[in-house]
């Protein structure tokens, strides 16, 4: 983020805090935050004073009360997928779910997808917000939409393998188990007709994204989004996110002060919305940790890919480590494979955690990497190949047994 | 179905069917069907000799090889649910789309729900094509679309309950889960802003359609469609169905002679595309059971609400019967709930079925009442409420347990 707001985001961001403030009775205490006439100076610095709007904040109004439209205005409410407790309902107006596509299609145009390729969309039940938005995409961009759900029965392998399917929007771990169903059903991954994946809804180290780029023989770009924001089309690109121009605004924040960090150092993405006529947010925590990235080169906002949730962070002897760091490690070794999990234990007074992962080797490097970057505390365990549960949707990737 | 068609249906008709021949390798071994110039001479008596499609003509082509149109003109590839075998596909131009939306959204208007109310579509995984077509629909009437995965999870559930929705979109299954999920959940049904139900997907008896009006307090609509002919919207209304004039040509034939019935007998729903662009199917068998009612005001065709599935009945001694003639003998009786399945067995040489429903009496009554109307070789079993399971989508009600 530039360290002042250029005219046009601040003529956006007015807008946007004004409107949230006419229309959205959790922000009308806002009217007066500032002093009179506040919005009309709105820099950089009164901007970051705003208070931060959280998950629990949109929970605590009745269903639709966060939204800044009579419900005839909108054309699709969705739920988010309440993975981390009750489901937050959102909407969009007939604008938004324009504004939303044209991201989408803008995405998809950008990887190189040729007009009239089949697009498959493995979201299926828990991520519906995401399922629906991008097969609007996809249309938008002249492509074939092709919804399938995540279950991946039989069927639907042969509809990726037989269906010349040149592309499929997923989660990273459905790639995973993806590439497992066609490995079990004897199709080589790398001899279908796809050519690219648009993946989101999970973070995912660079080492897993080479190593789907690799075993499908494919590329990746990465599409991130929230369904409290509409779903993707928040950030997307291969490599570093761009932050889509005109509608989103980025910060990251210290979680455990809410201060900007104004560096690269990782820290909790809030996100601020410039166009959102039916659900705006201001300054939303995302819970999701990133790090800035220098500016594109026509000063869009850069951002990493997403490196893990709060939620997930393994807190380990005072050491914080990201389930996205230990997936890293364990790609890096021969005999290994992605399926892992990490479980949490504690052994009398100290806590400790097993990494579980199917493989036919590496224990031994395995350890000595966790021990040497992360925590003495990890200890490593070979699982047989298929035993760990198989990706539908969002992996948990982390389980906690201390309590048990 | 008039004895001759009106001028309007036989030049769609003709139109269908040289555009079928014309552009699906399927049908254009057809050309020469009547010799030269028949397509032109078209009338009841040639259309009724043209060879019937069934599913296994359309699974014995390649992916997409029975579309019309190259794939890059359509926007949209649906999968079946592939209950009874391999999926199918089918696909859908802009312009079918929008067709199926208008027809969708006539449906929602025709029953009366005001513009902007909040219509939740509860078709989930398994019903894709389903979920997407009623969607589109719902946006068209000027609705708002609110898409929920059929598992019925506490969210989902708090969303109906409390989410102000107006109208819910699920298959009668789901209706009988919902009942009985707000019960445990100590929500009254009649307690909600529900006031109508667009219900398909399966076969519905009166007897069940009524207890579905009754104990939810709404009015029930059916709305009837296959994925291989672009989902739901084929034919709809409350009461008996109204095929969509222009879209479908309907007919009723004798499943073992394949002959067209012409009087009010049931026999399987024969299904012809009079303007779909993408995959047109000319007499396609539906395998749905279902009866001619008198046309309606302006010509209309009609056809009774779907009694069962040819693969569903059960054929008992001689006798077939149909689950939902079961279903409404069980819905006759106090003491019994709308949660019961069929289970197939043998003794010796001798076929029978025993019916195992969840309720606190009845056992007496319901035989009496079965061995009455359908056969002697019906047991009753009353099992524990709560012990079946409860639908995420489409019901199994049959099990057949007599190989095992």
């Amino acid at each position: 983020m530039a360290h002042e707001f250029d005219e046009q985001t601040r003529r956006q961001l007015q807008w946007s805090v004004g409107y949230a403030i006419e229309h959205v009775p959790h922000y009308s205490v806002l009217a007066n935050f500032g002093g009179s006439g506040w919005i009309e100076q709105l820099d950089q610095k009164v901007f970051s004073s705003l208070p931060l709007t959280t998950k629990g904040d949109l929970r605590a109004y009745p269903m639709l009360a966060m939204s800044a439209v009579p419900q005839s205005e909108l054309v699709r409410v969705l739920a988010t997928s309440g993975t981390t407790g009750p489901a937050v309902l959102s909407g969009e107006t007939a604008n938004d779910a324009t504004a939303s596509a044209e991201t989408i299609a803008s995405a998809i145009r950008q990887i190189g997808l040729a007009e009239g390729s089949l697009v498959a969309v493995l979201h299926g039940t828990d991520r519906l917000a995401d399922a629906q938005a991008l097969q609007r995409g996809v249309v938008r961009a002249g492509c074939v939409a092709f919804p399938l759900s995540g279950d991946l029965r039989p069927q639907h392998l042969d509809q990726i393998v037989y269906g010349a399917v040149q592309c499929i929007c997923a989660t990273p771990s459905q790639m995973i188990a993806l590439h497992d169903a066609m490995g079990r059903a004897g199709f080589d991954p790398r001899d279908t007709a796809l050519e690219f994946a648009l993946l989101g809804g999970e973070p995912m180290s660079d080492a897993l994204l080479q190593w789907i780029e690799r075993v499908f023989d494919i590329a990746v770009a990465d599409i991130y989004g929230l369904a409290e924001l509409g779903g993707p089309g928040v950030a997307m690109g291969q490599g570093p996110l761009t932050v889509t121009p005109h509608r989103f605004l980025a910060e990251i924040v210290d979680p455990d002060t809410g201060q900007s960090l104004v560096s690269g150092e990782p820290g909790e993405l809030v996100l601020t919305s410039l166009a959102t006529e039916a659900f705006p947010v201001l300054r939303f925590r995302t819970r999701d940790i990133a790090m800035r990235q220098p500016d594109g080169p026509n000063g869009e906002q850069r951002i990493s890919r997403i490196q893990g949730r709060l939620d997930d962070i393994v807190e380990l002897r005072g050491e914080r480590i990201l389930p996205t760091r230990i997936e890293a490690e364990i790609l890096a070794i021969d005999g290994l494979t992605p399926h892992y999990r990490i479980v949490r234990l504690r052994d009398g007074d100290l806590d400790r955690a097993r990494v579980e992962v199917e493989g036919l080797a590496g224990v031994e490097p395995l350890t000595e990497r966790l021990h040497g970057q992360c925590s003495d505390a990890f200890t490593v365990q070979l699982v047989e190949p298929g035993s760990l549960p198989r990706s539908t949707g969002r992996m948990i990737r982390c389980v906690d047994v201390r309590g048990c």
